[in-house]
């Protein structure tokens, strides 16, 4: 990785970092960020939960933020604002150590979605599925989500 | 609301925030527990994201923690812990301060589960349904989650 490749992934966690507070509870670090493809990650100890593995919410903040930050990488979306419409998690093994979520989308969706915001719609529907994985590789969740890149009319409707 | 019910609300928070640190983080409290019903809340400030309302992640959280909250709860499920397997989340309107998860099973669904658990089955499903809340009572999004009591044999094998 060049050194100007880990400014950015180190601006990029800091920016996440200011804008959530949340993410610097979780200690959570951008650790990939190209279009159409973008990766987090968390260390265990600020997200263990009773039975020493990664919280479920933990997880679940891990896969969505991917949905905010894939977005400016991947398209020119000046004037619009990623939301976060819908997601589903599925937990699939105990999350131990750090978890990385990894996200990336197809070309063809990638295609549509700058087709669509170049002809200026309103509302750019698209679905992002990420996995998270342990150190070994190990799928321990998956998820599903359903986002809008919505043109701002008025500032500051985001929960994502 | 009795001093002997705020006693219990209390602990019930301290113990959950001692379980999973970022809870602590959050600020969650615990504000309403009986069998068969669960509700938690968290204020803004510390779970604020970038357009000043509630993170997607802390909502989500708010919602899941009360499938760990409402079993023990509501029958005894020594032996047994609870994990969660599958969440689906919606969000619906934008979540502007101190916003509240609750969930309520159906006297049918506690009965079945009653009667599993009193049968020693390995494994107990059951679905819970959370509405998150904001102080005027908009809903700002809404969760199903599916759950399993599971049969411990391993010690610390869940996410939830």
């Amino acid at each position: 990785m060049k050194v100007s490749e880990v400014n950015v992934l180190e601006a990029q966690t800091r920016h996440v970092r200011d804008a959530i507070p949340l993410f610097d509870a979780m200690q959570l670090t951008v650790v990939g960020l190209a279009p159409g493809t973008a990766a987090v990650q968390a260390p265990q100890e600020p997200n263990r939960n009773h039975a020493g593995m990664m919280y479920a919410g933990s997880l679940f903040s891990l896969a969505e933020v991917l949905g905010g930050l894939l977005p400016p990488a991947t398209w020119d979306i000046t004037g619009y604002v990623p939301i976060v419409a819908d997601v589903r998690i599925r937990f699939r093994a105990p999350a131990m150590g750090t978890i990385r979520a990894t996200a990336e989308l197809p070309a063809d969706e990638i295609a549509r979605v700058g087709q669509e915001l170049a002809a200026g719609a309103a509302k750019v529907w698209f679905t992002l599925e990420a996995v998270l994985t342990d150190s070994a590789g190990v799928t321990v969740a998956s998820t599903e989500g359903k986002y809008v890149l919505m043109q701002m009319t008025v500032p500051g409707s985001a929960n994502g």
